[in-house]
């Protein structure tokens, strides 16, 4: 951002997007370190800008809880410091399409959203009773999976090399893995053992096996080398920094709780949707969850398990 | 916007915004009709704008109901007519202070907004059982709210010119009065009729007569001239039409039902926030509503009820 306001100033105003905000209690806070940072810049000069802040999610996001009860907090926090004005918008949408005027944004941000694919994708026929890429999937489920990919992040890149201006950054961070392996356990074996809950199920007689069989997680986890490569093949941006870092799951969550019950709820929220639209509303979810949460309990126990995030930053090149 | 479109084309980005555009059938329709005359007026050129969408109410707008169900159907509508891109965006705030940023906005619209004040005036002591200005109403009162309008439409006013660009049209429409006369007939018989309403529950016991001294209406509808007075007082707009036109409430709302029903219903709406808020939980809705349309039915068999629409379209001048 430093690097950003100094080849562009002076800037009147500093239009930011954040794609996937959802809408917790951290939508708002990088925006806010932005203006802090921008305003602490600017402190002394004459000049200081105005913030478009851009808040984009898919249309079902509960944009009313933000502008109720996160956005005067934000506002609260900012008033003191004597920051510029400060305009915060809700942008209902996907980002796998266009979502802003064309040459409107100076810097993107997005995280722990962008390892979401636009679909479920096609040809997973194969992929039996895993519900992502595991060890046992075959080849053609590994390749639908990075085809979806590579599709859908070379449209992201596509769309934002659109809207955001020359010299404008992008900051992205989401879940990956340091292999190059696609059914790595670091990515993968979080939902394997979710896939081994839902088999449980199965066996009790508690879901159906034609619906156990077609589900699978719109998701990929991809390395760095595979993000360099479509940022290359795209051809809009440079990349000026890439890293993958290992966190295990036992540091997630509340303290108060132990670690397999925190992984549980946490997988919980993020699955619950899905498994809804799928399974339908017969499904018990407290149920699937428990058993998960068993599982969970006993691996953690023997083994420590790990995720794996990717954070990329990039620069907008010149047209 | 035929005039706007041709003194600044080429332009790449169109920005309208749209000032309590609220959440119902009608938010987007403005907005749809503009996009389809810029689309018409650009058919056959090579060039098509982009645009954006800024739909601001309060914070307390159901935004998501917007975003759910009212933008895929404008999305729908507008798909087959090959028109530019079109971006929405919600934006939640008062506009008596600053939404937009410096220079942002190419049209901004009003409708049925404007005259609602940013607060209750100070020093309506002496308005005793009204509850808006009334021909009972002491001339301090008419002051009071007379000048709480004129310092609400000069900061609305100061705040466009800085959000709009030199030459970009602005067109309010409001409810007001042709009358000089502010406790005129015309803009506050219905607001009489519903004191009425609140003077019977009071005299059966059924809300405190402090409660109903203290409650006034924060609304002002001005008349013609007085917007003028304003519009020149504050300096970054010229008016290019200026309109007043009576419309008769039995006009209003659903034919299949009577007109002091549909009054009613149509006040209840409005009125029903602040009577929760000023008389609490305990005010029986039904019962005030009930007495007011019977009120109504009375008058309106009597006399010909009428409002006032005032409709101002004014230019940003250059700075």
């Amino acid at each position: 951002m430093t690097e950003l306001y100094n080849s562009m100033q002076p800037m009147s105003i500093i239009s930011i997007a954040d794609l996937g905000c959802s809408s917790g209690p951290n939508t708002l806070f990088v925006a806010a370190e932005l203006v802090k940072l921008v305003g602490e810049l600017c402190r002394g000069s004459d000049h200081m800008p105005e913030f478009e802040i851009l808040l984009n999610d898919l249309q079902g996001n509960d944009f009313n809880s933000i502008f109720r009860s996160l956005l005067p907090r934000f506002q609260e926090e900012l008033r003191p410091g004597g920051f510029g004005h400060c305009f915060v918008y809700g942008v209902p949408g996907s980002f796998y399409g266009r979502l802003f005027a064309a040459k409107s944004l100076h810097f993107v941000h997005s995280s722990y959203s962008l390892m979401w694919l636009s679909k479920v994708p096609e040809g997973l026929e194969m992929n039996k009773e895993n519900i992502y890429m595991s060890s046992t999937s075959p080849k053609s489920v590994l390749n639908a999976y990075y085809e979806q990919f590579k599709r859908d992040f070379w449209e992201f890149l596509k769309c934002r090399s659109q809207e955001i201006v020359g010299g404008g950054k992008m900051v992205l961070t989401f879940l990956g893995r340091k292999s190059e392996d696609a059914s790595s356990k670091e990515c993968c074996y979080i939902w394997e053992l979710l896939a081994l809950a839902l088999k449980e199920m199965l066996s009790q007689g508690l879901i159906e096996e034609e619906k156990l069989l077609s589900f699978n997680i719109p998701q990929y986890t991809p390395s760095p080398s595979e993000v360099k490569a479509e940022v290359k093949n795209e051809g809009s941006f440079s990349i000026k920094r890439l890293e993958a870092s290992e966190i295990t799951w036992t540091a997630c969550g509340n303290i108060n709780m132990d670690s397999s019950t925190n992984v549980a709820k946490c997988m919980r929220a993020v699955a619950e949707p899905l498994l809804v639209q799928h399974f339908g509303p017969l499904l018990v979810l407290d149920q699937l969850f428990d058993k998960y949460r068993t599982i969970l309990s006993d691996r953690m126990s023997k083994e420590e398990t790990k995720f794996v995030n990717v954070t990329v930053s990039m620069t907008r090149l010149a047209d």
